[in-house]
């Protein structure tokens, strides 16, 4: 009930705060007979981590690396609750006098404070950006789940910093560093977040994701429909202020001859505005979503706040962070992605006596 | 984990087929010692049934009688399930040799089959939007408890059939039948809606929902965020295609001095960028959000489709249908909202020792 | 989490109350494609049914009919909530006013009041044994669930007014007034309650059940283990004070030696201590557990109890009640059986990639 | 749905293997403000730990330190997720080649073979009585909350070896090493149990646990009742076999008139039949229950078996093992007890508007 845990059958706790002595996950549900990659598994945190040279993404230092501690025996999954951890390193390194008191602007350090009376400051404690390494350690157990069944899920840059992204080649998303999946956009991206960094502000972007081989069935009428699940999974991630499915809020402009997917024999249906889910259920097609992020609320600039006591005061935050959140939010919308779907394969197999 | 309840504290589980004998709703956790208003009750499923004179929507003649079953002892909820029925009155009225064998575009009627590999195919089962009409009971009791904290609800059509309301007036919402708060954009709508209808057509919208005197401390960190759960709660009714709160997908080219909310002392946030949720915790502001309404699916033009044996084959939908959902979804989208915001209520009560 | 729902994949919400408009249940989960028989759900409510001719039990004038308002079509589920209304017909014609302001001695009366500051005091309102027809209604769709799998659910009279039953001849169960399976001691519990009914009395006794053709792999570790499941399930019946599977509380005085079932190749175990379930899966042996039932807390005898000011007071309960609950508590406890093996069949689905 | 997990809103989560690299457990749902005692954890994790020199238990080598990994912030609890590592130090000490491809009698080696196709052969893995320091530590947890609502968990050796304490003195039972309420029993036992270990053999006991000052209203009609809850809860412990409450399995020999607890103002209740749940809700007087705990079936005698292709064969087992599992299942039988009741006081915050 209180909110740290998300899926069903395939269902994911997860703990930890920014400068505690560690993150991670309990995975219970993992079906017995998954292969384990730990290869895989850091390699998806690294995808995650800060540090990635790059314009938009800051450098903090930290291996992050992901210590099986259960679950997994003789390299497969046992079907007994998987627990990774993810240890903390440099958690003593900063000096938080500046923000002990103070509520930053477009952070949880308020709504944190009004909830519990009490809050863990330090780097924004489970507020922070940091809590998601959990998710993506979770999601990759998922995807090696979902490779077994030939699905795979990917995540790329729409757009960012105002810059569209036309075309849309999933070779690319992994040769620039805004994972984007069309390469000119991508440079002007980069130059635009750079301008960004040298005024101290920040941009958001829009996150693409699609999931191939689903199939259909997945989705659990009526409120656990597949698209309220991945809205569900995708709006927890603390920087995503909106989600649309297939042709999604241009639907709103549209009528009904030209949204309803027409169905022939074969592939079925012959367009993809219903983003691969119909009534909640998935349809066969791809399962196409986009998430809008919002810009950084952590910026160099001075802002207005209130300190703990309600009294007005101004703010400088310092500090390293991100300019741009879509590339390291990437990994962790594949990740939420991936956990939802194979909770839905799990769920869908009680659906018939 | 079957998908037909949602909440955990205020738990709402319907049932009901669109031409079974009825639907309904157990509320499982509906507080002892709210006042029951039966007036109040029977408005609310008024408010959504199809009936009321317009271009927008149908008439389909059921009284939507919703009787309460338990629960209620001396015009008091007592702590125990409340649960409702509403019959349905006119289930044997109709032919549906044309669509017993065949799938209607746009329909969950491919994706049920699928499933379940059997399906009521009388009006559409269980993904008729009938089936709504068990969540505005159920919402109905929400709103019932959150007026006893001083909690309002009030969704509206904020876009149809491509024109946008410019203006927000909350009182002249009821007055016309978009349920617009701008009065001459609601004659426009109309208009429009009127054209869609004569072109054996239907168009989508945008519905807008604000709730105010939430307070600050509900949501529940991680995966629980109000916004999650609104977005869960809103995703899962049929026509919904996106959402996006506060300044939603806009953030997505905002940067991040500007869509911080400032914060200073008295009414605390000087802007409402965030939509009223930092981190998925309420923050005091009102929380607003935007819900995507896609174009109602069946219109009375042919459509290309295929039968249950996988054969091609046309169809033209009879009967009466809506051409525009969003005056109908609006009923839906506010108990959705209130189921959501009286659960987070409940759950935030063990947040504190 | 308001606890009126049991079973995670096969979902049992109930609702009702004694004197309400009726009772009920939702069942979420139900998998789509089981053959429905309405006569066998009837009699199952009927073996509930106050009315058999019995010293044991009484005679409440209601026809108990179970009306299925959803989730079967054409004579099969559908995989969306079957929904069960039984109505109440007798609930006006009563005259409550020596129980409104007096609790009831090994009633709720006490506890619903000081949970939740108002109390339905009609008949005992929800915590009267009227609510198990609901419980009833479920198990039958359980029970058609479990029959395609060849699994049955047995339980009787082991116990009652301090004679055991010696024998166990399952023929015999339906035979006779007290549902046990030892013709001869049958005849003498019935005197014995005959004579406890003269005192104005009442008695307790214990109700045994085997649940044939489990399989193995049943069960959830670590805490939703089969035996706690079970527990559970029937010590969320009202009357029922303690549980024992397999030798139970006589394994407490045992010894490893001659408590531990040794194996052979073929039937697997030489003996069932275990009563079917190894650290808390089941091991293909008949599942058998115990139920300890109390003696019925309404009697005809002057008793000592309190009003809701606090005051001292006595009251002599009114009406017609059962002497001995082990003739009707037993479908209940098959109810609860059924539906906890059903569950535990669908959630195992889940337990392998 | 997996079943690692236990509770509502004071939810545990627990993982860990008998022989991986460590267990431990998540609290999700563990209020904000409650003043963290890391001794008292220790020495409650000290109290499960084998290695107590005693006749009945055994000494495996393992230091047992319990670390936070998150949720407390300068020393107290913050609502975030409480988790928490329990090292495993010998876990490559030994040779498991006995007992790799042999199924130990009374043991779940088959059971969860048959489950999950696969299985931790280590030291029995999952189902190793090892997993239950996972529980005791989040036990502390809960311990610590109810300690501010001034409730205490105590539960002590009954009955043990056949021997049976007649005399219930709380000061006795840290006084020695059965954990038994009775010295002079309490010494009967110890040699009784000598005399299992000398004959290598084992043996069986009840424990008796007692909750004061639970108060009323705590306990979820109709199917989450305190009593289901506990049973549910104490079920779950692995030698568990049965469990009654108050008066029990003797009640099902008694009255109405002896059984009902007659009422007065003041105390209330005259006696405790009920064992201080009256319709599954906490009606102030003490919760009092007992568990029947099987023999260990680690026992040092020839047995037969078959192994892993259903062969025939005979086992004997090797190592360190209890000879009764009374005094360390004590420490086991609180942690679920108070879990279950800290649970059930947050819920039942939901009960009011």
């Amino acid at each position: 009930m209180a909110g740290n845990s998300f899926g069903d059958a395939f269902r994911v706790t997860t703990f930890g705060e920014s400068h505690g002595s560690g993150l991670g996950c309990i995975i219970d549900g993992c079906p017995a007979g998954i292969k384990v990659n730990e290869e895989f598994l850091q390699s998806e945190m690294d995808r995650r981590k800060p540090g990635a040279k790059s314009a938009a993404v800051t450098a903090r230092k930290e291996s992050d690396r992901a210590e099986i501690l259960s679950g997994v025996f003789e390299g497969m999954t046992t079907g007994t609750p998987v627990a990774i951890l993810i240890r903390n390193e440099n958690q003593h390194s900063k000096d938080y006098s500046n923000i002990k008191d103070v509520f930053r602007p477009g952070h949880g350090d308020y709504t944190y404070f009004e909830k519990y009376g009490i809050r863990d400051y330090r780097g924004g404690g489970r507020t922070s950006g940091r809590e998601t390494c959990a998710r993506v350690a979770a999601g990759a157990f998922a995807k090696m789940f979902l490779a077994q069944y030939g699905i795979s899920v990917t995540a790329y840059t729409r757009k960012a910093a105002g810059i569209l992204a036309e075309e849309t080649d999933f070779t690319e998303i992994d040769r620039n560093l805004m994972r984007c999946p069309d390469k000119k956009a991508a440079e002007k991206m980069l130059a635009a977040v750079e301008e960004y960094r040298m005024n101290k502000n920040s941009c958001g972007g829009i996150v693409e994701c699609v999931i191939k081989g689903a199939g259909t069935g997945l989705g659990e009428p009526v409120f656990d429909k597949a698209d309220a699940m991945l809205a569900h999974a995708v709006l927890s991630i603390g920087a995503v202020k909106g989600i649309e499915f297939g042709a999604g809020f241009e639907s709103a402009d549209s009528d009904g001859k030209t949204n309803n997917d027409q169905m022939r024999s074969g592939p079925v249906f012959k367009t993809n505005n219903a983003g691969g889910i119909l009534a909640g259920v998935t349809n066969g097609n791809d399962i196409i979503f986009r998430a809008a992020v919002k810009p950084v609320p952590s910026i160099f600039l001075e802002q207005e706040t209130i300190d703990v006591n309600g009294e007005n005061c101004s703010i400088i935050i310092e500090g390293r962070h991100d300019v741009c959140l879509c590339p390291r939010i990437i990994p962790v919308i594949e990740a939420m992605s991936a956990i939802t779907i194979a909770d839905l394969i799990l769920r869908n197999r009680a659906s018939r006596a």
